[in-house]
């Protein structure tokens, strides 16, 4: 097929081609003093992007796994955990734990906006004997398009009394909306490589706080890879207890100097913006819903779009990739079929997001699905205002 | 800057990912049995491409040099050789002739359309005596995006019972319309690989008629590194007089193969009169002028648009570069400054086409230039409709 | 520095040039019919190294992962399990079953040969209450570069009447010498990516009989991230339960054609044995010790040499790696400093082998290390012989 | 074939990934402000490595290119050009000068050695007339290995007060071995990429003094594409006349960032009279005899080996091409068959070099060439001792 394919899909993103050739580079021995050196300088860009002081462990693994990481390394068996069901990757995190033989409570459960912070205030409350052992919530659901308000959950959590950790899954929002770990007193923050930090899948983290590692001393869940205890010490020396994955760890590199560095946090966060709002503008001009009702809760990662009734979103996701090859997100669980996804995250610009704005456009006319056909140009009318 | 740019001037032309990592693989020994045996497929293929059956010279030279070699191989100082003016490229060949000792006339002039046969047929049949040598077209006018009617003007030639040598200047329509060297019986065919061969530039071509390797016994003009006498043995044996530019080589074999082996000529032909009818109704609906006028001969390699006196294209075009990663032609000699041109060439697909068309008109309001906003919507209407 | 580095550590290995530009092409859709199609294609080719007929799960970590995911899937809580130790690696797998709280015994301990089937008969034979679940081997042990003979270690299994799970760990063997996952009766094979398979580290696998899928039914250590249930669906769809390492998945596509489909695997053990073989004659030349002593079990991937007393192995590792741009394995565990490891296995032909063993002996002799000079030139009539 | 091939013909050498990587960026808008500033900065890079303050005249185009534009800029047709016979490329030159309508004559014609001075000045000091326009010679001739003193021969036509330009081929020493254009007031150095420059074939070059460009003003000879005019006002603005072959542009920036500014020019040289050095105490072991006689005037970017009586070199390069995958250069003209040429420049280390030795010994004892076998250990004992 002629011409070059967009994935917008909501991660894993486009990838630059300089993380592509960094990646591409002859593996590098693992245990030699140039990795080892090139792995410290990953480590304090990693906290950068974090917002922390503390260390970021690194696991050869999903996002996933970085979730059971958490879990394991600051639990016991039987202990209770509170997530707050935001959308379908909320709840796999809750059924994960489940199986880990944690004690997994849910609140939440509306798929349409972000975290509330009064049902989890609530929940907190009337846990007088603190059997609650940690809040975890999905910073971005990606699922839903929904972005929470985290300092707002930890507030709830302080004003409880709560000595509950926090944990916050940001893979999804990671390097592309403002995060910080440790302003926000989060104890253990999960990310993975494939979306904001424009990497391909592979890699994942987790983010510590002071009171994480006190929890991890007397944490019973059984564990060995994902131990935390073998990881750390590799942290102020670049080494790690197994063979990392080494070319994904040169790319990382790359990629966080070109966020870091480069165009700067705060561009990068303002692209995103001005991105997500032109693809709201469209999307609003076509008539169509979206999926997250909230408009400050609206993401600048993702914008999940509601088909009216009748239609089927993985049809019209088919028909776009075939004609125009634009990788678009499925709805997921209880919205399968009735969304699809638009990813407008990572290495993007305004003619990519243009070319995929006109793909959906053409896909929707082509499906004989009843819209206004100005979306396209309604994002341009945003787009064309110069970033400040 | 974050995500991808688009080359859009009309060539050199965006270069396959596949093309370019063709041309990064380790440099060969052209001496020995690998590159020899490429280089006969690559012979093979440009015959196909060229549509001849006779042998097609390659330079490791601009498409500036596959003229002058057109010219030394078959001409003698003196000649007398006609030209015939549609636009920058045209008259830049004819005083390329000059320089060489040749003796051009000109005929034509008329920036806003292709060769009429109408001239060159009067100016053969006034050349009782046939001191005309050399009838020397351009195919498509890069710098108008006129495309010209070939055996059109062979009719005319044959029809005036005329000697002359026949040459046509391929250089940016090669790939991407078609062409019949044998069939539309061309002498020299010129061609180079930074347009539809999907190639950075760096080769040129001369492909040869029975006709023009008579003429080349005679010709008098002195020449050495471009010598077809050199060159000929080679192009049945997959080697070279001197060092070919070995790496472009191996991914001219790739783009080839991709072209007429996997997407195949017609498809690739199909695709680019969509782009080209979509790009067209693009212009029309912003109520823009397209500089060549015949509606027939309007290009399906780029489209050359007028701003409305008072605008600056060039202004226009660094605005568009600077703003958004999109690289456009400039206008050249007599309309610099006039026009701007959209190449859509190559290896170019819907949602980069759009990409670029909304970069533009992004561009053009920006810029105050009174248009209709509708030119994007109108290029989805056109694209919309089904590749047949 | 000028040149190609040479990365003879016995893994990862040096990754083929096409398999970089594999892993290096755009990321996929995971979820989308091409990458589905090539997960397919994987597995089937898995099935075809690992000489399996049953499902190969693959996971997005390193091979410590696969390690886990083989004990937690079949075994449960106190489990006992009986580990060779052939090595360093052997020893670490036994601790890390500990962890996860199994009960691990231990036999062998011998790390200069591989591992011997009678210890395991009598540890079999002596267990009347079958309390045993499984019993652990390493095929090649990278720390000391001893073969064992797993179908010798399968009759003793066998003969004992013993139920016990058998599992074979061939992360260093995969791709570089025959392995029978089915002929051998193995229960779980546990491998990696980034030696034989020649592809950079960051996925690993578990290949499966129907006795482990049986006792996986039943096993209840706690598993989420490693479960084979939530993997197996996908072995006959191409998907995945949680994001794949997608661009190593394409790159380990690309391996495995040229393994299996280019090279072939005879051809490619017959290399691996001629570049070893090659190998100790050059060390055997020098007059060095080859640390594994029994010498129908050297390996074919790498030779641990062990220095005289009173050299510093890692400095004459540091030296080669500082001067020549080649990196060599360390010693590990007990022989740590001892010894030093040159893999040779993977991506390697003659010139890269003799230039890696002419590095070390240059560094030998820089070293002060006495040797024979002749080592390189032994080598030479070894490799000169016609591969058959 | 696994593993990887070795390029060690005397050019093209081998290009070193990140230059790959560089010519496969995509293609640049060659008239758009990022192209412009990079081709200053290759324009200043490449006066830095010929030693000029002049302009470099870059042309898309093989060295026979470069050779034709240095001819026709400063000469008229019937011009006497002196040229100096040390090899097969010093008599293309001469041939190629005949073609163009001069009238070269010849000196030397000793293929064992390079330029002596004598002959030159005899030439010169009987020319009364000056009806020698020019003197033409080879730097390193690449045919044969020898290397000649260019400020030597630059001394006899100074001292014998002749007016004639002087032009010196430096296509296979530029990059390998100190050149000085300005300090040896030479008027017309002629170089191309494939060799010192560690870049595919492809880009070639005139250096100029004032007198050349004195010279270019009178010149008659008939040009266009090599019209220096055209190119100079470029050199001071980043332009071209023609499109340039920008993707390999972009790659000899990098090149020239590698060989001046990080490993340093000094380090290079060193570099390469290391390996050659190392080279032939290898031929002198084997007890070969090597092509240039004259011991200082063997050259740091190849040894050409000449092979006992009987036996053929084209059977042996073949030899060592097919179970070795390293390229060897062919003996040309008149010891066609009876050489063999072990580049040894460009992008080369230690290792490398002694797989090429070692595949050349192991070939020559495959081939019954009588040889003594210590040849790879003598270039051990000299690349063992530490650059300073």
């Amino acid at each position: 097929m002629a011409g070059r394919e967009l994935l917008q899909i909501p991660g894993p993103s486009n990838v630059p081609r300089r993380v592509l050739e960094a990646i591409a580079q002859p593996t590098l021995d693992h245990r030699g003093p140039d990795f080892m050196e090139l792995a410290l300088k990953v480590q304090r860009n990693l906290q950068r992007i974090f917002g922390t002081g503390g260390p970021v462990v690194m696991y050869p693994a999903s996002g996933t796994g970085a979730w059971e990481a958490a879990l394991v390394n600051t639990l016991s068996p039987g202990d209770r955990v509170l997530f707050y069901e935001t959308g379908h990757f909320a709840s796999l995190w809750n059924r994960l734990a489940g199986r880990l033989g944690l004690d997994p409570v849910v609140v939440g459960g509306d798929w349409r906006r972000g975290v509330a912070a009064e049902p989890v205030a609530r929940a907190l409350e009337e846990d007088r004997e603190h059997r609650i052992r940690a809040v975890c919530i999905v910073h971005n659901e990606t699922s839903t398009g929904a972005l929470s308000n985290v300092s707002r959950v930890r507030q709830a959590i302080t004003d409880a009394g709560h000595p509950a950790l926090f944990m916050v899954d940001v893979i999804s929002s990671l390097g592309s909306v403002p995060y910080a770990h440790d302003d926000w007193q989060v104890d253990v923050t999960i990310g993975a490589s494939q979306k904001g930090l424009m990497l391909p899948p592979g890699l994942s983290f987790n983010a510590l706080s002071a009171k994480a590692l006190a929890a991890h001393e007397t944490a019973k869940c059984v564990r060995a890879y994902w131990d935390w205890s073998d990881m750390l010490p590799g942290t102020e020396r670049g080494s790690f207890p197994y063979t990392p994955a080494s070319n994904l760890v040169v790319g990382l590199s790359e990629a966080l100097t070109m966020l870091l560095d480069e165009e700067g946090m705060a561009a990068v966060f303002k692209r995103h913006e001005r991105f997500a709002s032109a693809a709201r503008s469209c999307v609003d001009a076509w008539g169509l819903e979206i999926q997250c009702e909230v408009k400050e809760e609206r993401s600048n990662v993702l914008t999940a779009v509601r088909l009216p009734e009748g239609f089927d979103a993985d049809a019209l996701r088919g028909l776009i990739r075939e004609r125009f090859d634009v990788a678009l997100g499925n709805g997921l669980g209880q919205i399968a079929g009735k969304v699809f996804r638009i990813g407008h995250l990572g290495d993007l610009n305004e003619t990519m997001l243009m070319g995929t704005l006109s793909a959906v456009e053409m896909g929707l006319r082509l499906s004989q699905i009843p819209i206004v056909k100005s979306g396209v140009s309604a994002a341009m009318d945003r787009l064309q205002i110069e970033p400040s």
